[in-house]
């Protein structure tokens, strides 16, 4: 696959109708355009890059912008869609739901949107919850409140009896709306569908608090958590000054990815110092992390510390891999030693008052602030309309701050990360004034 | 001691100044007046007690109103005043901290007021802190911050060590924000006081996240506290609603008094279970906890469990009391108790999904909101009142809707419980609908 | 009238069936007792007026405690209630109405509660609104939200055809949720239904955010209103000190009673001056504001006024009296009048920034704090339980911190004002460091 | 110019130092790496235009890309800088002052750093405003808090006494936080000091609530602006439903763009009608607003109306143009005509009640949320690496979701607008519903 292809979202067909919309396709008139499969946006930004594909004579990778196309696969009035939320909670879902609802029965006419109780096992027969029906009257409000209206659950059901559930019910867009393991969800869903050549469309909307979706700008719902973990760690801040060599460790989400921690400390300027899972740290000598603790306690008599939950596991020695029914690794409970080594390298040193606190459920059921409001709205519109044209396997996202579509089985090829040696990374370092390595 | 003399407050001695506030004595000037020193307040407003009074011949027991007394007992220009906060961190404890230092400056022109660092630790001229000098500059606006500007620690200082420092630092006046264990700590720094004949006044300033200080309407931050808390419910709530037989664990503080878990449960109303520690309740059997929560599953496939840190601590069986710093009994702790039991009731039932939410320390960190702020800073200018007319070992409070000053005697020998046979219990019963008893 | 009946409720007739609540009679069995029609509460704490009493021989003035009695009015499972929201928003109506709404039905198993749309309007056929049944599923959500869910309107209707409706309707029990108007309406229903033998409960709650309902401890939203208020303070204060001479004026609410302006200048001690419409004050002169205000400008170099909206009305000389359609004076615009005064005296003088910032609005339409929730709560059971009983022309509400209930026609008497001698309005006083009289 | 050269940042000279920071140049050591001047940046990511490029042999519009460089112009210990804050309010101000006096004190080490008061008044000597040295410990907090801690103003001085001043404080580096009247006096503060040879580097960094500057992803605060006026909207909403055919019509900031009032409406999504300067719409006649919001009111009962204050201009026939001191258009009060004329349409039709909302100064006064905050210390970080360089008359900025810097004449060519035949505007209209021209 050469460049040009790399991005290119696949159709179910030709698209058969025409859109509902009433837009444009003139410039100047004050009225949204449609949108043209040929309208492309360039991934990669740097002149390197741009010189490189001089140099080969080749396009450069380009992405599919998102948006209404005025030929559809569809017959709107006609179609059935449903929505699925699976793994944990994360701010913003409900927008996206309710967004996905008015934009298929206000802008399209669809008539008939199910959602899917409770994840994927509401698409399993066996598992006995039901389908119901949504309308722009039942989720008007939800937006206001955190959590998932649908409900959710953890871990895939089999892919056949999913599909069989799908035909069952003659759906024929299928909204996704979860993480790395619900969207290789999808793409089985896809696959199998493709298989038996079957016409339904399905969507994934990423969904992951941690931002640990590659290639994209950033997943909705990671600025309203960062946002809600920032008072805390001001309050911790509060109960580290409030003792005598008061220190607070706050555990944050983040498997794999440190990016609320360090987002939050970078916002809330209190933190002395944040580990992540992408950085390799020792506790002991001399440059290791409880000496260079000791040294922050003997100059300010407190100290903030911010750990992402997948932070320092090459510090259990012993490891024994468990999954969780989404298939993710349990992580050793990182804050808990950390808070265990502390206590004891200070216990017959100074002594000093440790707090723990873990803020975690209470960040990831927060309602969506107002950027992700506005993100989870836009995103469920441009997924609206990708589906509508008949794209299948992949994801509305932004991407260099523009909306467009990228293939499923692009964004999972791996997790997006911090980049120890990027821009963002010295950001916070140069924020919390923590070595480079410890 | 009859009526009358149940609730009078310990003087140092006969006034010797004239205030320097310029207040009025007559009524109608539309300017404030000095409080007499025989402006007296019913405690018990039933019926029954004023017949009771009747029959008997006695008077009811009364408070001593607060406020500015025309005659006072410093030499205010010439007074030294010092601000100690000890125990856990509460909201409003920078408004006390500001309103003292303000009244005692602006008021009274008091030119030398001290902050003890760390509790009573900054007593103990052993542990090494230094006294600081406080103004108005320096505190104007630690309000807006949650914690304690001055610091803290648990548990106390040899009584003796602490008064031969107030005598060293020629302190007249000794302000103490603390709880019950504090407030005991106050009278007993009173009665040494009072042995050696110094003329110090010691105020308490009830300081109890719990609001278990016997008596008084209320302690400053109670309220914050449980508004801090009723968001995070909500939340909770949300957790439950998005698994199928989800079940949320919130555990909110309240050693011996329930009245935070019960507050926050009666102002967010999707609370089913609230669990105090007055309440006697058990697990097993026919009308126990985890039957009960069972039907209620059956019937609505979600549940929210408030439950205070101190309750049923009567199922731990094997109990080994231990005490924390302060004093204060360290409770097994419920939350993970009742988790570990819930999960096991339903394991071979029906699958539930069961998240545990503790939010203790976002809740007492938290900045007051507005009512405690008001409160807080009414409480300060009372206790400066009450200090500079000469009273000693007492606390500035509210009762009955009405600032007074009580013995700290009183206030400490029993803890405020919820009434578990009033109105208030019932209106939280009566909100989650729960059972009399389970 | 001497002082036992002073406070008396009246009722439509004896009990004629058994509370449906399973409470008890006897003290000690952890069930919350019914609460006897004897049980009263001592209205005046001062032991001046008790030794009065003793020395007269007669009974204190005293006030029936709120609560469920054993034996009620009305058939419960046949009974019809309504309820009625009337004049501008508050914080909390909706805690009101949902608590209303749980109380009747899940308490006291009443099966039929009618919504009227749009205040008093809704009660007057002509104005074509139509009742709506109530539910508790209806109306579980709603304490979420500010405003009203069942609409409010201003004015009255005549009351003979209000009555019509009523009865029309077959409504037993009225519950209106309005401000002084509002609640003089409801007594006049109560006369006109008394006048026509009808058997139709009226109960008030005190809906007014100015707090102005006298011998009430305290209205509900008036503590989420100044909580609200508070930081559009703080954000003033930055406004002022963010230009050289930043003068910054806040009207907030306060008709005839400044307790808004005053209470939120306390909370947020940013404030320098307070005009509240209990206070005279002169522009001009000497000890005028203007003056005053100059004064500080050249200390300080920026000032923070908050003007409730019926100060100052002394200061309009040809004041035509306009009333709303509630019956209020509308008032002359003391905020924007202040600015024009404020930039005419400092025209020559002195280069100042004046802003002027009106979020009165913000304020009203705001959800119930934690407090105001548990309030509103305890008010509406309250509410229910009087109305069951057969008592009428009441209102529910706290006095002295106890849930009690007091006429109608008590409470109408006159507005509640700061006292300017009182201890708050010294406090408030004492916080801004404004001159006792300008 | 040809494309390469269009973005290119003036430099004061070669580079003579050095840089203090301890940073790596190569791949993969896990440190960060200086930013190489050759990094650029592709501006225009449409594939027609990078075609184009490739078909016409030139190079694609390229921006720097912003970061520390390895070698610097100023001698950093021994350099001067100074931070100056011009023209309205807006959330983050405190951030970027934070993140300046931070950066340039712990990364480079620059040991004096003056805050100029005020704004531009403050580099005029005749204004008696002196300047302040700024250290960490004075603006450690100061990000907790809205408004600008140096004081602004509105409105230029003389450039000539500015570079005066600039020099008689032997001022190497100054940062201007200010809007497009802010940025073009940089621009020819700028000009001047070339004129005279001098060495100093004018750094903009953009701040304008509006989100007008061209070219930038988003100016820092809007988000904020946006997040705290979209609450302000559901309340309004409740106050629209509160009453009957009520209407409420919200002013937001916005004079000659709406993307405050648009984002906020697609924030919280209970508006129907939001007016942006951008748009042109007539009130009378069949499509007119007035009509449209009639048949909507028939429908609904009630509707929400957000309007940017720099909206229907053109409704004003005969309008003097007036200025205020910043050089901005005085706009009239769309908010108060929409009012009147909406309130005379209805008049003789159906009872409405109409509400007007300004919540301005609570937009602009508040503190930066977390995504703000990031952006605001990333933006000063930048700001600092930029001028250290030597680079002048540039601002920092991110474009594209990369942080780069711009020259400031390029940004004050023109201001930004909502296009009205984007996606964002399309985004608007589908959520609220209101036609695409009217």
């Amino acid at each position: 696959m050469d460049n040009t292809d790399r991005f290119n979202i696949e159709n179910l067909g030709a698209p058969q109708y025409r859109s509902p919309l009433k837009l444009s396709t003139v410039e100047g008139d004050q009225i949204f355009n449609f949108v043209s499969e040929s309208n492309r946006l360039v991934f990669d930004l740097s002149m390197e890059h741009y010189n490189q594909c001089l140099t080969d004579g080749v396009q450069p990778v380009c992405l599919e912008k998102a948006g209404p196309r005025q030929d559809i696969f569809f017959d709107a009035e006609n179609a059935t869609a449903a929505i699925v939320t699976c793994g944990g909670l994360c701010p913003g879902i409900n927008n996206v739901i309710r967004g996905l609802v008015m934009a298929l029965h206000y802008f399209y006419g669809v008539k008939k949107i199910l959602g899917v109780p409770y994840g994927y096992e509401g698409l399993n027969p066996e598992k006995g919850h039901k389908l119901t029906e949504l309308t722009p009257d039942k989720v008007k409000d939800i937006h206001q409140f955190g959590g998932t209206f649908l409900g959710s659950s953890r871990g895939g059901q089999d892919v056949s009896v999913m599909v069989d559930t799908l035909e069952a019910n003659q759906i024929d867009m299928l909204f996704a709306i979860g993480g790395d393991g619900t969207l290789k969800g999808v793409n089985a869903l896809g696959k199998e569908i493709s298989k038996r050549n079957a016409k339904i469309s399905v969507v994934g909307i990423p969904k992951t608090i941690d931002n640990d979706i590659d290639l994209i700008d950033e997943s909705f719902g990671f600025e309203t958590a960062f946002d809600v973990a920032s008072p805390i760690l001001r309050d911790a801040h509060n109960e580290a000054t409030g003792a005598y060599n008061g220190i607070s460790i706050i555990k944050l989400m983040g498997r794999d990815s440190g990016f609320i921690a360090a987002s939050a400390a970078l916002a809330m300027p209190v933190v002395n110092f944040v580990l992540v899972p992408e950085m390799d740290f020792k506790l002991d000598g001399e440059g290791g992390f409880l000496k260079v603790l000791e040294k922050r306690l003997q100059k300010k008599k407190h100290a903030v510390i911010v750990v992402a939950e997948g932070a320092g596991q090459q510090l259990f020695k012993e490891r024994t891999i468990v999954k969780d029914a989404s298939g993710n690794i349990q992580h050793e409970d990182i804050g808990v030693f950390l808070k265990e080594k502390i206590t004891e390298y200070f216990k017959d040193k100074i002594p000093v008052t440790i707090k723990y606190i873990d803020p975690s459920y209470i960040v990831r059921c927060a309602p969506a602030n107002s950027s992700d409001s506005v993100f989870c709205s836009r995103l469920a519109y441009h997924a609206v309309h990708g589906a509508m044209a008949g794209k299948t396997k992949f994801v509305a996202s932004r991407v260099n701050n523009n909306y467009v579509y990228v293939p499923i089985s692009e964004v999972t090829k791996k997790r997006k990360k911090i980049d120890l040696e990027g821009e963002f990374w010295f950001s916070v370092l140069q924020s919390t004034g923590q070595p480079f390595s410890m």
